[in-house]
């Protein structure tokens, strides 16, 4: 979506406040865009859960992607960090940096894109700042959230002996990527097509709130792979996690990618490091798990059992009792 | 700054959270930056009011500029957006987009930055996001602040009759830019220094937090040029602004640039047209103007009488009572 349109001149940014973002931020603290800052009055009893990420043209998106899908990730991503802390979606800030001369049509996908999600999810633009670059687009998007007080589930809950779980399936988004891209010919084009769905348009698990704040001891998005979000958990609360990957849960078509793959246990690793998935690995007393399980399965979401939680630290990767040695922790974009 | 370092090889994002971001966010809200997200407890009485800015390298800063310097800027010019709110500074999140193969000189020296300025305005750093990118350095904070419930000073309060004020003096972050660009031949090097010193190192105006709560209808921070920020008050408030050019508060380098040039009039337009100032331009019934005028001198800070807010719509500029046209309206950005 680089440089200018050829039908029109370069737009003025505060023209594109006006026109296609004023019309996002309706609440009153908003204040309409019109003021140097937004104001979030105090909501007793409740605490602000605030995480904030940015997505770069040629890095974490590919130069021609339509840019409402782009807008789309980028809340989404930000709302799969709410999931995991159990938090409830409340409003954002948004900074873009446009390629000097963008004229209004990857502007417009780009709030049209904000506009479909923040209605899906219930979310209001609360404000932010928008300016030029000589460079790609790049955009960077502050995300609140409220949880009870006290009640925010976070990475360092986890102690020995806790059950490991995981959300939905993984490896989709490793191989959606793949699949954008125009790779796993081996597949059929509807199979393509959904992995693909699952790179571009992730679903934030947020319907696990509730689930994880009655019964979880620690939670994390899976943004950068199974294997090295779970060793964040075991970074952030100094515990060994112990995975056992046979156990990972898989979609169909990414069960056919592996049953198409020579080396089974290699492709079962490449699934676990791939990035992307946007599910929630979570741990849990070993007491509390067939609750959680029951709870998530009455929100409509499927968690399954995949390691435990030991003395240590850092990750263990096992394959029906054998030691595996993933040949990266995760997924690093650049 | 862009470019690998020679000496080194490039620097990992996750190495460089732990080594020179974890440092900075001392505060049991940031979680280590070990977490998905930051969590701010309600704070019972008080509203939490959130600004964020984002610089672009080659647009709002030169490539040779110090990073120590741009990162101070940039905590500066969000602050100032706090001031003009009344606002007392909480906390930040940091999302930097560094060109790749950047190396650890010039990430320490914006952490760096960050540090002095963040002890020097009790600031702590919360969370955020570090990418790379194939571009230029891109960086954008989100500041938060807590002001007493109901309590922010708006752009919106302004109402005909109320006396226009401004604080310091006006211009001087515009001829301060050109002083930095090489430009000024006809000044001292001291006033080319103090003038390039104050268009580097803002002062936000924090100290007239109490007296703008007490005593102003409206207020906003000058980074876009007098002449445009009082424009933003008489849009959000839905009133005139009429400003007395020749009452412009101008330091002593910005006189004696005045005095040097040709069309005298033209000359105080552009300083009061310059951005870069981050003053605050604020608003205050006719009855309470010496109130507010002596609070911002017991809090160290001159507040001059510009003008008077009238019923009509935006900006009129005069000069010893004739009507004068500023050729733009502020300082935009690219």
């Amino acid at each position: 979506m680089s440089g200018p349109d050829q039908n029109e001149g370069p737009v003025d940014e505060f023209d594109w406040i006006r026109r296609c973002l004023m019309p996002l931020a309706g609440a009153p603290e908003a204040l309409g865009l019109l003021d140097d800052a937004a104001v979030v009055p105090s909501r007793p009893g409740f605490d602000l859960v605030i995480t904030k990420d940015a997505l770069v043209e040629g890095v974490h998106f590919l130069p021609d992607d339509p840019l409402d899908g782009v807008a789309g990730k980028l809340i989404r991503v930000n709302l799969s960090d709410l999931a995991a802390k159990g938090a409830e979606p409340y409003g954002y800030l948004l900074a873009t940096a446009w390629p000097k001369g963008t004229g209004w049509a990857p502007r417009e996908a780009f709030a049209r894109g904000l506009a479909e999600d923040q209605q899906r999810f219930g979310l209001t633009l609360l404000g932010g700042d928008t300016v030029s670059t000589p460079g790609p687009f790049v955009v960077s998007l502050t995300l609140l959230g409220w949880v009870p007080q006290g009640g925010m589930v976070r990475r360092s809950g986890a102690r020995p002996g806790d059950v490991v779980l995981v959300s939905g399936t993984i490896g989709d988004g490793w191989l959606g990527l793949k699949a954008a891209q125009g790779g796993l010919a081996e597949l059929s084009t509807e199979d393509r097509a959904w992995l693909a769905g699952r790179y571009r348009k992730p679903e934030p698990r947020l319907a696990l709130a509730s689930a994880l704040k009655g019964h979880a001891t620690a939670a994390a998005d899976v943004s950068d792979g199974l294997i090295a979000d779970a060793g964040r958990i075991a970074i952030a609360s100094d515990i060994a996690v112990e995975l056992d990957l046979e156990h990972a849960p898989l979609s169909e078509p990414a069960a056919r990618w592996l049953a198409g793959q020579g080396d089974r246990d290699a492709g079962l690793l490449a699934l676990a490091a791939g990035g992307d998935d946007y599910e929630v690995v979570c741990t849990a007393r070993e007491s509390c798990a067939d609750a959680l399980v029951q709870a998530a399965a009455e929100a409509g979401v499927r968690l399954v059992r995949i390691g435990r939680v030991g003395a240590g630290q850092g990750v263990e990767t096992r394959l029906n009792g054998r030691l595996v040695t993933p040949e990266r922790a995760g997924y690093r974009h650049g």
